[in-house]
């Protein structure tokens, strides 16, 4: 009754997605929320470790997963027990948000960026009522050595009945203080292609 | 009587730290802290701006200057009326210190962080101490794509009368509960090379 070896594979820490004529994910649709777009391109690529981008994609975009910087213990507990991970198989739609926030909030302390974030802005309880149907995973890009001209990139994965889910979560989170301070903002829906 | 144009320089954001044959830094002497240390070497250059290593150089280190982590609006206040630049014609003294915190660090919730950094181990208390003869300037690299061996390059000068307002900073950072999460230090000590 020995504990089979653990086949884990450890969680990446840097992943590219590159916009162009290939990838594992088709576009569905890409708009500027706020700011300037990306080219609207057919296909999503995404690679997990370090790269360099591809010649042939028309924009590449790099981050990195980091430490949580505005959950607190009890915060993190409900998300852990709530959420799933990416790459259910039922999750064939997806999405990748890319923002970047102005400088006035990137002056604020971390205090004050708290307050707004949680206590005014609720995004983590807008998240979490989004869970265990969509998966998310956060990357940070403003402290690349390279500008990537955003902030974050989100990757999110989903079942496509539960797109409702996904865009009701989008427009609660668009409409708060926090969202003020977003400058740039794209979104640009797949569906992953099997095989 | 109209205002004169501003020359002030937008500071910088990426740094690059290059230990080996040539610099503007002589190296006065250089040990591991704690972990790993790095190769000891006669000259350390620090390069601003977008830049790959020097293929002469024995070690390279990049950062980044970021967002603030941690300070209050009260202590951003105080550290910002006190503190004074690097590169005072005085300050001929010097320091890097890379440090690493280990994953234990990194699995904390900010709050957590915060509660050992400031109202535990007084780490913004006892830099203020040191103003304003000690500058610094604290670059991030654990966000990297290219991972340093460190999460954080810190930058210091001083006028060589006031190293003993340095030592005593750094003593005092160091027998901190902060402390019993850094995994690996390094101090290289320099000297400012005129002309």
């Amino acid at each position: 009754m020995s504990q089979p070896p653990s086949v884990e594979k450890p969680p990446g820490r840097v992943f590219r997605f590159s916009g162009g004529a290939s990838g594992r994910y088709r576009v569905l649709g890409s708009r500027a929320v706020c700011g300037d777009g990306l080219e609207t391109v057919p296909w999503l690529a995404l690679t997990e470790g370090p790269s360099t981008p591809d010649a042939a994609c028309r924009w590449s975009l790099q981050g990195i997963v980091s430490n949580e910087r505005y959950v607190t213990r009890l915060e993190r507990e409900r998300l852990v027990s709530l959420q799933a991970g990416l790459g259910r198989a039922s999750a064939r739609h997806g999405a990748l948000i890319p923002i970047r926030k102005n400088p006035a909030w990137w002056a604020l302390t971390q205090e004050e960026r708290r307050a707004i974030f949680e206590d005014r802005s609720q995004h983590i309880a807008v998240g979490l009522r989004a869970l265990p149907q969509v998966a998310r995973r956060l990357h940070h890009c403003r402290d690349l050595a390279e500008p990537q001209g955003f902030d974050f990139l989100t990757w999110f994965d989903f079942d496509p009945r539960d797109a409702g889910i996904f865009d009701e979560m989008l427009g609660a989170l668009r409409r708060t203080e926090e969202w003020s301070y977003v400058d740039r903002e794209v979104e640009i829906r797949v569906e992953r292609v099997e095989g």
